[in-house]
């Protein structure tokens, strides 16, 4: 095998907090194996078009602690199309880059799995707010996102409390209630809604009643957006009683801002993780943290034939805790 | 005029940050002053129902970083009626309890005002996220609603700049366009709309549309509840080119939290003065700080004749200093 | 074996953001299973003083986002007494308690060894932001005190950045490495120097010297509070060259606060896990989450063969990764 | 008088969270106008050194939000010579510069002042966290660094409440008291000990004893660095009786990280301000804000005639408040 000289990274996908960490993982971690980095602006959009530049160990000062990515992101469905991928290709060898790293999502993994499968050496690191990514527990953005969430829901609970209210508040996730979950219970809700399992709005209903009855005279919904809307919710809810209710969507604000130091943890150690296995000679995988354990898995495979667990086992803990 | 021995406190209308350090300062400016504190649960409802207790200093522990209000608030729109009015005097009464101290927004101010008139000596402490109210520059929750709407801007910007976005980001002020204004500048907003001046969606356009040729490739515009929503915003500006916007509603996070250390100094200061005030004697006032000085006006006069002016000098100042 | 009806609970030792957390899991648990839940005041010497009041539902409400212990804490070396612990199995017995579930560190598991050695059922549940406790990769507490080191890191960066300083800052973790390790990471710092592994000055010195020449005019060291103080650190470093170095401790700042997500969640499922063990008939036993599942182990064993093990490699990862 | 055409921008001194706030604003300011903006490096030393560069508006996108200054500070007491001085406007004037624009504390406005003595046009806006600069009620950092002093207390006063403890807690403010008497009263203090007023250990440990007595089992005591150092007034404070004391000085972490609203809006005022006096032909002034008005006194005047005044009588609001 040609001996790997340069290493390519992109962001793709929703911005998460700790890209930017993950980014300066790759970067910092080839650049101490001797390998050069290679920053690829504006995802795959910049792959194609060959937006593309060096990455030195200095640029990668100050960036550990920023929301966003320095690298950009964009919107690209054209990158579905074989003669696009053969494209993308086309600029990573012109650049002389021997191998990519993807740092994003579902769709950014199902790029990093085509360039695999023209025979373009790719990883994928799981980077996304929603914990949505087959073949890991944890995504890079998660915990900040839980965090974000849970630091509006605590301010809620102050509003709810001082006014006797009931508040459904929906949090992102995509199809997955991971967040729902951890921000619920972190927030001492009284439901907790996911697409992964039925709700009954009478039975929430019937239990906000017996808590404004006993003394508990506020409440609090966390709805994942994969179920319905808050408004939607909130409307359902109140034909069961009135709460003084209100509906609440903390949308885009869960992205963004400081990463927390699990994010940067992790991103770091993905990150390096990927290089390793490159400089071994590996490739077409998927990382991601399992039982603790850093993993690398078959990127195909994975994608194929793997799907996100959400531990509903969770909601069952919430109802226990709950008032 | 008879010895003052009892003062009441109650807090009124939508929560903010910093009636709890409000309430503590008349509790034990009161208790220092060797007076006793009464705290009227439920607002102005509690305060006809009589659900009345007393204050010791004790309980004033630990409260001045909390958000919400420890007195509880509730709507109770009877109160406009006279004969409640009344009542609410005869509660006071029953419990030997000499002055009032309502700490709200207009609404509350209201409150205080009529029991003014009935003879009943009120004063009133600012406390509204809206900096709304005549009398006073500044209202106790204004900073730190401005300061969790900034903290939500700063994430906004991560997004928007990683993905070439504008966001139409609507914050709280009901018919003042203060909270913008000020988290806007703060957030190196393009755009302030607020509804104490015109606006022109057609110049914000071409701006932003200047902005991303000139290498500013995101746009913020901060839009005040006063003049719109940011959905309805958000329809107006696309109609002028294509920002890839994204409207957010910040909602109901900006009103409670942790107080910032200016809100928890202000309303030390206000509590602290309005008990002073009652101790010589005076009462029927609206308590505020102008030009970093503590005031106190007569309330009905306050109420009648004036209103709050905003600072629509800060738009100026905020189209000098944008990209 | 005779019917579970009551569960005290105690907090011991150095206050863990999310021991809350922890004691309403505890508390809500034992409730939702028909149980009765006992909240013991001041840790091992409240017990022996008989400091014991019931806990309701509606007194967990409202907690779980505060810091430090609701039930307080206290030093009580007397507890290492036989004749003291016997006392203090006394009082449990005439509170009709049937197990007792600890949160705290090393020393608090020692006294549950203790009443579980005397035949008291007696569980622990880690609760310290040291991460030293042995039988769980992670405690309550650690990832609170990590991120509020790690916001301190980042501020102390701004003004090394900005004064082309090197501070050395010195974290707290006792005989651990933990938090400087994750923190030190998370802040992209030059060095961690922790107690588990030999640190050499010389090379640190070297190291920073060739990052000021080639244009990262700035240097943080993370160290650890159980090799030396910051201010001996820097003595040290100082004689091998000039980075207008300064020595600082964060200090008590990493205890208290808001707990994150993380440790609300853990501390949840640590709590819950206790009772569900108790109401299955097991007692003795140490909680922990070990490669992400929750198990409990003997506690007798636990603390006399077995140590906490901090991830050293993480020092790899962060030499791969700095400057 | 010549027009103006480009202006110069500096930070000096200890860096304090907004400075990045004033010098975007001088710089768009300058730049709306028709003006060039350019960046002086290092402060002074940079400005003799000639380490100068062309700020363009795309240059102040982003750093809003950003604690220290990204035109780096630096110590350099060589400014006091005057040939040095004139070594400093020989470089201005190289660059074409008409006018400097100085942001820092008390020794860089003296250096402002010097230029000006020497003719060349100066301005200097008040920037330090230590708000002691004459001409201002505040300066550009105070309310971060108080907020973040805040935040501290905060958690402390959790270990305090869960460990019946006192803590001494020495903040910043060089020989001024405003940090410690904002943060302090904030903070719920018990007592806050300031260099503009004697204090009284004994009647601060009998303060402390009633209240242990009463039921407030812990203490804070805020203690200005100006007065002596948190260790040794622990020792005084230990004579007196046993509060269980820790001593802690909160160190550099006041100093850095994302700016409030208010010190990002005063910046943004005060950099405007001045750019727009420069524009009307006025210099050697130093700007402010004045009973919440904008400001400008004569440079030399201000340094030589006024001084800081801390507001003592928040010291008797805060008697009056404490438990």
């Amino acid at each position: 095998m040609k001996k790997m000289k340069r290493i390519g990274i992109l962001t793709s996908g929703g911005d998460a907090s700790g890209m930017n960490a993950a980014v300066r993982s790759i970067a910092r971690s080839a650049i101490s194996a001797g390998l050069e980095a290679y920053g690829i602006n504006y995802g795959f959009a910049g792959l194609v078009a060959g937006n593309i530049r060096r990455l030195e160990s200095k640029d990668m000062d100050g960036i550990i602690d920023r929301g966003g990515t320095i690298l950009y992101s964009a919107r690209f469905p054209e990158f579905a199309e074989e003669k696009t991928q053969l494209k993308g290709i086309e600029q990573l060898k012109k650049f002389g880059i021997d191998a990519l790293v993807v740092i994003g999502g579902d769709g950014s993994y199902h790029g990093a799995e085509r360039l695999t499968q023209h025979g373009f050496n790719s990883i994928g690191v799981p980077g996304t707010i929603d914990n949505d990514i087959p073949g890991t527990d944890f995504t890079v953005g998660f915990d900040t996102a839980v965090n974000v969430a849970l630091d509006a829901l605590d301010r809620i609970n102050d509003t709810a409390t001082s006014h006797q209210r009931t508040f459904v508040v929906e949090v992102m996730g995509r199809g997955a209630g991971d967040i729902a979950l951890w921000a619920g219970i972190g927030a001492d809700a009284d439901a907790i809604v996911i697409p992964e399992r039925e709700y009954d709005v009478k039975e929430i209903a019937e239990h906000l009643k017996r808590n404004y009855e006993n003394g508990k005279e506020h409440g609090l919904i966390v709805l994942a957006e994969g179920v319905m809307s808050a408004a939607d919710f909130k409307e359902q809810l109140d034909q069961y009683g009135d709460f003084d209710s209100r509906a609440i969507t903390l949308g885009h604000v869960q992205r963004g801002g400081r990463p927390t130091a699990k994010d940067r943890v992790l991103a770091s150690m993905f990150g390096d993780y990927a290089v390793r296995l490159l400089l071994e000679g590996k490739g077409g995988l998927a990382i991601g943290i399992r039982d603790n354990k850093l993993v690398a898995t078959d990127i195909i495979d994975t994608l194929e034939n793997h799907k996100h667990i959400t531990d509903v086992s969770l909601l069952d803990l919430n109802d226990r805790l709950r008032f």
